[in-house]
């Protein structure tokens, strides 16, 4: 018989609730911890077989918590992280785990030391339509990648502690890095902060692969249009992922550039066929808690995530770099 | 009474064609010159009352023409309209009139030291919509301007002389320079050429101005979505022209970007009303081909076509040396 | 001070949920009933201060239930609501209280004899949307109306022991009729009962009314598309309500049918501007428990919502009769 | 060596000018009839190898004509094509042919103890997305056929002297009859005439068929939406020709009516792949125009054709005559 899990969670604000609605389902929820006397108050009479506290070291030191689930603010992603990896625990943290990549390199250096799981919460990873994206890619469907590009615009709140390139970019960067799989020789941005003064709201970034390949991201939260989306331009076929669709989160077109046209004009530009699979209505979140909880169980390649996670910390600090620097 | 202009026309393909019933309509049209036997046959069984030639060095010896329309391949633009304004011909030529600051320097000096129009067809400043962009912001109707953006995807054909920058980018780049009335301080531009070597099929662009507003610019021929599409993000509304709608080619929204949201969540941003101004569905070459005739009638400011077209060649210049200087 | 109004709910489903949730929040949820012992475990946990019970009678007895909110399945709103008035209460039901004219006005002759509150539950009605559709209507902006019709096709779970026109047509009614206000002399419907026989899944219903005015509902279970739509037809504007969409709620068209055109061809129709009002996102259900509230409170007319009710069941009854005796 | 057809075309209006230019291109046309000379003098000048009169007796007298093309006003369709057909000629004859069903018939008689070809121009019926709808219900790929319904609303000029039955109707029916394969045994018409007395502007029409299969048309001038557009509903599959759409003329949605959802709400309903095949850009008048001549050069079965279009006449009259007897 298996022994479920027992998650401690620091974080209880909007998407904290989230997770912990999750782990309550999926293992057994044994923590709960939260600056906020009115949070605790609120979680304590929903789950109510977690002891709820105040005092991150007293969820550390507790005896029945295996891993540490945390969704604080940004900030305190990197310290909470160190100090539960320190403290023996696997550790799912919300995205970006860390701001530099020394911090997020000492992390992996923590957890692999000790063996623990380190997995940081890239939530687009596990939505089934990128999944699809991927499965298209590798299978070699779309012919050879020439393109990646996204744009999130207009979503969620103005953030005046976190930047576009943070808050909105890290969404567009794991995806773009999971579906090439490369490591950008060229990552560069360029925007401003109209709202907050040193907090971009408006970001473009441009990253080119060694393959050839190039990416951009268009991210934004001043945007009359809501987007999320994120297309792959191949050499036979093009495909989008559109999550603000209902029924067509993805569209394949049979759309290569190696037609030529007789007669200049606009319309002549030919399509052959275009196809939405059914993508699974799985709910992102649920699938990512199942694998961390997979990883923790042994299954997998339990490094592979965090990784992952280090390779997008690494272009975000380029991708920041770029934009500090850029002359204004 | 007014005596009408008496116009040759160099240049007879698929552009050319709408150019010459145009002047046609509008004016008296003498002079037909093409390169192609066969264009020149189709044309004049259609202007039985214009002359034709394959020679444009007859065609400027002529005494019976006034001014030379030139919608010629682009390398040609140059030596033909300085051929032309040294003839003492008033010059409308098809955009860019040149590939170098240099040579459009020279172009706007022997019109100025001669007296003669010289005007490039940027054809999108006569669109009715941009005319209405224009007036909202110069009506102060979208509050301070931050961002403008242009959109031009999949669209024509795939030029092998002329990459996605000059051929696509030249509309936008027009656009932009007109709205915001400014010279920018930053050009810079990414992109690949994955179709035919050393020429840009994808190309992003992004320009920073004095006053702090920026402008960014996504140009492809390899996309699976047509687009063409301008927005302009102000203060207090944003603004969208999208050529491709039928009804709402100008989109304004109340929607600016200090409204708070209370809860974290992409679904909480604050739109007001959308609106969509009926726009003139007056033929925008109709517009431009007037303004020409106008201009040469001694009505309105001569010089200043020409120095806004040369101010679009200077900041292609920029971005295309930027692209070429990109470390591959 | 005011006393808060004392409820007990029959009925814990789904919708129920919703019911209970608003009249927790806005009043004293005081007893709830359902024959689900499940159900009744649920809600028990949630609302610690209501008493829960299987028996609608015991609910009916308590002296501590000013007025009853009935969300059973639709069979048992007219005896259930029949109950409650005989008991002295006030009753919300959900739509329609009946299936039938004559138990409507049965139930109205109680509640008017006892001087109480007989609220059918027309949630559309205080959609702000409508309302907006209503002051435009009022307010002539559209000129005069000459045809209103619903689309309502794909939506919700197709019902075995309701047909598409009580189930769907019940919403479009309640609006059309409160729009107009007028009561139609024509009501005709065909349709067919494709999945359980004698249940109509598809439905084409038409009305016209003694000013001249049309109206029309295409409600279906079986369709492609899913739109919940309410169009109306002026003389001079032309609006949409949509309730797919996220921020276009409401759609004005300056497009009357006067404009005559000068050449045939489809797209020479003419449109003047289109605009898209702030709606506001007032949840409509709140808005309806409100005015529930506000009725038992004694202001505004008690008479008119139950007649309002009498009219739609009316027309249902008509529409339903001309269903079933269509030749097969 | 075959011969070319000799084609006289009476009606040189708008839609007869794209029959002149498709007969031209296909082959040898050579009388044109109208009564504007204006017209006659422009189609004089562009098709200078025929001959051009006023008078329909001179054109059907000559003996270099072995085919008429009648694109003239409808209530001129019956006497001209009983007059062609008549004097032995081949007969393409614009929708519908005749208004009543006893002249269709009379046309047909004449055309077959004659071996004449009596063709009318129902176009849609050679639309390559409506040979795909055919094709997909042909091999079973929708289940059995439920439901068709058409939209055509707010195209085309406003007649004023045929109705939207007559006028925009009299398209769906055609696509509806030849889908179905079936003649209706209800056929049923509402509407109402708004702008000009007597000529309705709004109709809807329903059928029934024998099979149990339902159909139904939304025909309408006054509308905020320009549509046109045809659904399919089967028990497997649904599919829709939207010929508003660009790139996506047809789309086939994996969406069957048996799919349960355990939970009540709208967005339950389940939706799997979502197909646009690619449809060929081919003009369906060219094919119509050719589909005419093989018929006449002996190919496929010429009465086919004439009893289509009799079909069409037949419905027509029947809903015709429900709309004008309905009580007003």
């Amino acid at each position: 018989m298996t022994e479920r899990l027992r998650v401690g969670q620091a974080g209880l604000g909007y998407w904290g609730r989230n997770l912990a609605r999750n782990f309550d389902d999926l293992t057994d929820l044994r923590w709960l911890c939260d600056a906020s006397e009115e949070r605790r108050a609120e979680f304590a009479e929903r789950y109510t077989d977690a002891r709820v506290t105040g005092d991150f070291d007293e969820l550390l030191a507790a005896d029945d918590v295996d891993a540490v689930v945390i969704a604080t603010p940004v900030p305190t992603h990197y310290p909470l992280a160190r100090a539960a990896l320190a403290a023996g625990k696997h550790v799912f943290v919300e995205k970006p785990p860390a701001m530099q990549v020394a911090e997020m390199e000492e992390l992996i250096g923590l957890a692999e030391s000790r063996g623990l799981v380190l997995m940081p919460g890239h939530l687009l990873l596990y939505h089934p339509a990128v999944q699809k994206l991927k499965e298209l890619i590798d299978a070699g469907e779309l012919g050879e990648v020439l393109c990646v590009y996204g744009n999130r615009q207009n979503l969620g709140i103005v953030r005046t502690n976190e930047n576009a390139l943070w808050s909105l970019g890290v969404h567009d960067l794991s995806v773009v890095l999971y579906l090439l799989d490369e490591d950008p020789e060229i990552a560069t941005a360029n925007g401003r902060d109209f709202l907050t003064p040193g907090v971009e709201d408006v970001v473009f970034c441009y990253l080119r692969f060694p393959s050839g390949k190039i990416a951009h991201m268009h991210l934004s939260w001043l945007d009359p249009h809501k987007m999320r989306k994120i297309t792959v331009v191949g050499r036979e076929k093009m495909v989008v992922f559109d999550d603000m669709e209902l029924e067509r989160k993805v569209t394949i077109y049979e759309k290569g550039p190696w037609q030529p046209t007789e007669t200049y004009g606009e319309w002549q530009t030919q399509t052959g066929d275009i196809f939405s699979p059914k993508i699974s209505s799985d709910e992102p979140l649920r699938l990512e808690c199942r694998h961390f909880l997979s990883l923790v169980a042994g299954e997998g390649d339990r490094l592979k995530v965090a990784h992952d996670g280090l390779a997008v910390v690494r272009v975000l600090e380029q991708l920041q770099a770029s934009l500090v620097t850029a002359p204004a």
